[in-house]
């Protein structure tokens, strides 16, 4: 595992699927301290699975490193990636944290989906990895509720 | 026409229809006096012509009074009266503008109709019966615009 | 007309209807220089002349002074006058509006009344002297509009 | 229990009272994930068991999936149908949020209902079926007080 | 206890004091449930017992049903009993609540009183008739803190 | 010209390019009253022409019909067909505008393109027809700047 | 320790220095409950030690009563006293909760100072005598950060 | 004149009085250009003429500059001097501009005064020398109006 | 002059000053076309020229393009390079301005600088090339003002 | 250790680098206090260490004094010691709190740091040097999240 960013610095393509984009880490420069990382990523789209119709959402990722962390520009082709790909909300919000745990090995994790109102019901998904560490610092994330107009 | 209100201080029904809704005018109390007089009515509901599904909307009226004013509870359940009648945004905004400018003849009369999203997209719907009369103090109705999430 | 303000830095009674209510005009401290002096009053409250119910407004009066200017605790002691006063909110808004005009005779004046909802509803009154003199400085009031809730 | 939904993908029509609606449940993509899925619901309305008049309300649901997930469209049909349903607002919300309950079997359920204001007052009701489940990340709901005007 | 509510979809005079407002309890519709019902009151107004000058209040209360909930006409008429009442803020806060939990009897109640700035310092009352119940859940009432200008 | 949408009401698929979506045009309800109809369209994307990387906007479009209207559906496809489309900003908003005017002749149309920020400097883009057509109530779009954080 | 309070309903003169002020103790008119009085001050200013230039803050005091209150006009001539006064933010802030603490002998009290910036830099002190009393109801003084601009 | 600012970059003594306060005007460095300088000063206090208590308000003034601009550590040294400085806030407020105007001789000034709230109603004072110059650039001050609480 | 962005795509470093920055201005898309382009632009910073302290802005420019637009990385590069050069907030602003106007020649443009405070008062510049071309949209820029704290 | 501050009062060139960068400790005035010092700094840059482009950060500090105080420009010329300096965010922000715990060794300190976006994608940091003291006071730091545009 090298410092040697796949992408930062230079102009990689989108992934075409989830499984094709390769996540970068890169090794956690403060490996002996406990501090929570947080990705605000409003520029996310999905395809709904029955209609086929674009999806969209305001994602939030929050994590506690361990010995890596990831790299943000291998993280923004990695959610890019999900442009064509088809999947529930629950499933694609669950998902990403899951894959991230899975292949980062974080000391926790969580995520954050709201997605877009459809049929004037937005959905909010929550999940996190378990509970946060002890002494870890998780501030609220704050994304405001759906209110409809006026 | 009498200072008696149809409605207020008692309980009325909820007329079936627009058609069915009778407004009530009462004499204005500052007939000399050039002034506006709004509305918000943020607890409008109607029906999709289409689909059949309930819409909802906000619903702000401008008004400057000639003769008469409108009686705020016979207003309320006029705009009651849409709950099951089915038109589109455009049709429903613009048409209870034009029946209280038929009825009333204010000096002018303006309605801003701000719907809730359908698809992802709202719809606002701006009329007014002409040109504001000279020397009418007319604020913005500044209704927040959609925007979506994040 | 003398320097000698009635109320500021003394306690007086709420006069018992605006009727009995005493302004006080102060000579302009800048009688040459044409200017808005803008007062905020959320604290109103008068009474519905058909259910006899209190009623609550938010108003904003905004005047360009002539010759003299009104003391701010005469006006406050005006407007608690209104506590026990039935009128409705057109009347009540434009005739505070009126009676400034007449006794203080200001270059210009307006006062916009921010109604709280009854039956859903809230009603906003905006009245004004005239057009606003050339040159005067007249920022918008600025009121949010009500929105329900969500 | 199929992947086959209902409504989605569909134009179904209104059910005609709650007890006629029909909820879709189908099953959770990530049965063995502890996570939240929130609803809000700001185009609610249902009658006033007294008066027969409108109420309105903006509804937020929370739960945590157990076997299955409610399906977002039979939701909203489900909601729909209180529109012609008479009931004081603290039976309603909290008839909605345990209906759901016992239809669905979810780790855990709160909901929220956000009443627009009658008499000046409006009213929330908060439900939950029990304590949240150790883990289970619950951001607040956020939903803004009323403020009268100013 | 009758489900037939003294005050809802009638008129009722004001009563003069808070002494001679009767409260209407009617039976919880979900008694077996754990539930909390918030209300927001921002027309509020008593008078100050050493100058008699009006005060004004922004009120929140919260409570959980036991046997029975307060019908909010009632408790908005008794709300509106303080408009000749004379009291310092804390003691008509407290004095609120403590009325309503030893009529009511709730399983818990809290009251959060806003009051409008005198001598530009607003004060705030918190009340609460004990640590709420577990598994109870209880929302910030999230009203704004006073500012002053800029 | 025929009040049949094609899309309202069915599910459709997304059109593969602007060049291949059609959009529906359908009798003006209200032909002989001037007024807008706003669109807001937080859920839009297209892709950067140099580096292939997706874009995102928060489009508003403001129109005064002429003798059809859009239908929002067909609209919502057009602006989805954008997904695999490489434009500049610039080009991506005029461009929707000037197509809106040539195929729906409205009587007034214009466009503004809020878009997410790429290297910490986000473009907006306004575009109108012309000059508004008088005595037609054109409401600021309000869209909020963008400010960095903090 | 009697009920006629210093200052209320008269006007008294600034005091030179904190030493000088007077702060005025009246009885708990709720001695038997336990509830939080918070004042809000938007009003204070004081001097730099180091340069003599005027300083300016928000304070929030909250306080939970024992056997008395502190009358609020005795606590705005209080705070005006440090207009003249020199003292390091930090100093300022504690030294204010201590005071009070010391003389009142609240069950608990708490201050917040939000100091204007001073180099681009604000610094906010939190100071409380203790962790506050089981069953007390604190809610947060939800003062803005700073922001710079934009 | 010299591009030295008297007190730039060195620790200078507030100055007793407006009169004392010597205003500090160094070279317009864009003379050829037509261009607004804005300064927002939330850190005024001055004394009231009748009761001698402390005022504080909120200033904005706007100047398009002629020869010269003030130099900004003098404009605060100046609004500094205010603090034992007893004026009604209309007096204030225009003759801050007034004098502004006679110094410095800019090609146009206005000055918005937004006072802290006394009795409940706070006071905007807004003056500008004359009618803008044409071209010039004059974005609304935008500072919010009072609103009580709630 | 070519399509061939100088910089989108590629990584180039921070010029060392404002002359050494080399703008690129690329063919205007849509050349027959009066439209607005604004840019936001949060992340600048310069040097203060008495004290060598940072200074930092928050700059917004508007301009409608004629042949040419400014490529947006090339932008970023010039705004960039002032990161050590030595100005006043008013040269500096209406400089950039000009510089743009003299190189792009647009048909009109306008920059609003918001500076950071300075002494608790900070500057805003407001420069446009003259006044903006007949039938152009230029909403307002929408910076919110200093507020201080609370 | 002695009560003059290096830089209070005079003018200091910023430092060449963090390592050259001497951070100014006074005692602390509240020695036997325990209490919380926020400083809020929206005026952070530094240097990418891949791209060499600028960074920006707001960052807002909190700490419980021990034996000294920072002093505050000594921590502004520290924090603007970083705009010639390159580190990845995670470290930077890491860094700055590890080095205040270790020269100040206060009671405890932790540090948000809340970067600019880049690739869309903000990244916020959070970290503390472990939990806070029993009784310490601790406010949210409460800066918004990123929410891109609309
Ligand atoms: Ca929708
Ligand atoms: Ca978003
Ligand atoms: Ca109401
Ligand atoms: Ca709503
Ligand atoms: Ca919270
Ligand atoms: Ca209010
Ligand atoms: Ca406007
Ligand atoms: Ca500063
Ligand atoms: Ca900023
Ligand atoms: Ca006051
Ligand atoms: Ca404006
Ligand atoms: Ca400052
Ligand atoms: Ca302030
Ligand atoms: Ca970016
Ligand atoms: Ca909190
Ligand atoms: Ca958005």
């Amino acid at each position: 595992m090298a410092m040697t960013p796949l992408h930062l610095g230079k102009t990689s393509a989108l992934p075409a699927s989830p499984e094709q984009a390769v996540l970068d880490y890169v090794p956690n420069p403060r490996p002996g301290s406990l501090y929570l990382v947080r990705f605000a990523a409003p520029e996310f789209t999905s395809l709904c699975p029955v209609t086929g119709q674009p999806d969209f959402a305001h994602l939030v990722i929050d994590y506690a490193p361990g010995e890596t962390i990831v790299e943000s520009k291998s993280l923004k082709l990695f959610l890019g990636s999900f442009r064509n790909h088809a999947a529930f909300h629950e499933d694609c919000t669950v998902g990403i944290g899951e894959r991230l745990v899975a292949e980062m090995q974080p000391r926790w994790l969580r995520i954050g989906g709201y997605w877009y109102p459809r049929g004037g019901i937005p959905i909010d998904v929550f999940w996190q990895s378990g509970a946060p560490p002890e002494g870890l610092w998780v501030p609220d994330q704050g994304v405001a509720g759906y209110r409809g107009r006026g």
